[in-house]
């Protein structure tokens, strides 16, 4: 068998990636109490809103909302997703201290999604992390689809190796691989890992897995053979496609720091209490989720 | 990363596993229908029914009616589950030509389920393989609760070892290791496959499991790093348990085909004719199944 890490660290996306796809609109007091409920359960780093369009997603519309009912915690970090230098600058002026930079490696859904090409895309992550850095925030740089897009099909990984070369120069705190539609595979996931991680990068590189067609986990297994100890996840597996009926979303917390704990690996995270915060969204939204674990807890 | 094997052969439960948990009463046309566009979508071992006792699983009594309805394919192996020597000679008088002998390895399940204590119950296994051995039956051995059992939690990789070999010295022409209540994860996996793999077995070992708790790829990325390359999967991934709302079931046979297919290991199977198949009952039963790629299809 290969050789896994002691352990790893689960950065919690749900409030931000799970939350973004309702369409009925969660509460603000509800989305910080979920948080809250997830801290308790031992989550370190919770992604907790995105600072975008509201009239693009207005379930994030309250996202200095979201921050301001928020208890600071020195161990815990909040992070925002942000598309532009716009959400960059609303997320500093909401006090938030780390931001994810987030960018398509698909030059399509770049110019679907953006209004942008590829290579606008690129020159809008650095000037992100230009504007981030200007007033000490840290960033993490994201690159979307990394490992496939639903218009282009495969994504080179020469390319998101010089996306995040790019990145990197221009100064980022943390890199994040993103698997946005559910197409990564084990053989996709250790090639692009491999050419990644033995890379002098000098920052953490966390995997963003959605569980679309089944592989989440087994991709999970792939990426920590190469060595990667940092994974997104969210609480019961939300965040699946909105024209999918019941279609999977990202891996699940509760799946996932159960796979850890059963190899020994050290997550930190209680994994009854995550599933408490899964069930009381699962009964306000009146939906289940595709998570796995948190129906039996 | 490991190496993986070039071929891998699924072998198709979803007609016993799946359907026996079924409330609604599945017409036998139904059955044969499905069984059939299994075939069609080039899955080509079918665990098509299971001869016990019709009062505890009124959904399988009718075995014998659905064997006479298959069409006989020379490339296509039946097999059925038996669970006493009385199963095995009305699949015998069904004229069935391969038999799956299934045994558990949790004693208290065995008290439970069968009325009999471990060693009484590997005693009516060796009795099953020479009924069937007699009539010129193939034999797999199954022996269930391999990885843990709800009851006395972990099953020792020992035992299960010494019932294999039990089993083996009776005379088998397979041998099924099940994962009954979805409770292998990757090191238990490893631990007994690579225990039991490289013994002088000289028949083919499958892995049966469960995604109950979500790990079922990533058991199933451990199990062919130990060398198996028969899995049992069903149609949906239907075959949850019947106290647990939505619990997942097998592993979904359309997933972990396309778990093999994007790593570039052939099954023959074709992924869309299985989803066809799972829609079709899908519409029938009611329900969604937990399989995750038939819905993009």
């Amino acid at each position: 068998m290969n050789h896994f890490p002691d352990s790893v660290t689960l950065i919690e996306v749900g409030p931000r990636d799970g939350f973004q796809l309702e369409t009925k609109r969660i509460p603000t007091d509800l989305k910080a109490g979920i948080i809250c409920g997830l801290m308790d359960a031992g989550l370190r780093r919770i992604q907790v809103t995105s600072f975008v369009n509201p009239e693009r997603v207005p379930q994030m519309a309250d996202a200095g909302e979201v921050l301001r009912r928020l208890p600071q915690r020195e161990d815990v970090v909040f992070t925002a997703l942000a598309l532009n230098t716009k959400g960059v600058e609303r997320a500093q002026g909401a006090g938030l201290r780390e931001i994810e930079a987030s960018i398509s490696a698909s030059d399509t859904h770049s110019r679907k999604n953006a209004g942008m090409s590829l290579n606008q895309a690129i020159d809008q992550g650095k000037e992100m992390i230009r504007v981030a850095r200007k007033s000490d925030m840290s960033v993490t740089a994201g690159i979307q689809c990394a490992f496939g897009c639903v218009y282009e099909g495969a994504i080179p990984a020469k390319r998101v190796l010089n996306m995040a070369q790019n990145f990197m120069d221009a100064g980022i705190d943390r890199l994040s691989i993103a698997d946005t539609t559910g197409m990564a595979n084990p053989l996709s996931v250790s090639h692009l890992l491999e050419a990644l991680m033995p890379r002098e990068l000098g920052v953490p590189v966390t995997l963003h897995l959605h569980d679309t067609r089944g592989l989440g986990l087994a991709n999970v297994m792939a990426a920590m053979a190469c060595g990667v100890t940092h994974f997104d996840t969210a609480l019961g597996g939300m965040g699946g496609c909105p024209f999918v009926t019941a279609a999977a979303g990202n891996i699940a917390t509760e799946d996932t720091a159960y796979l850890m704990a059963s190899m020994n690996i050290e997550t930190g995270v209680n994994i009854s209490k995550v599933a408490e915060c899964s069930k009381r969204l699962e009964k306000f939204l009146g939906k289940s989720f595709p998570g796995k674990m948190y129906r039996l807890l």
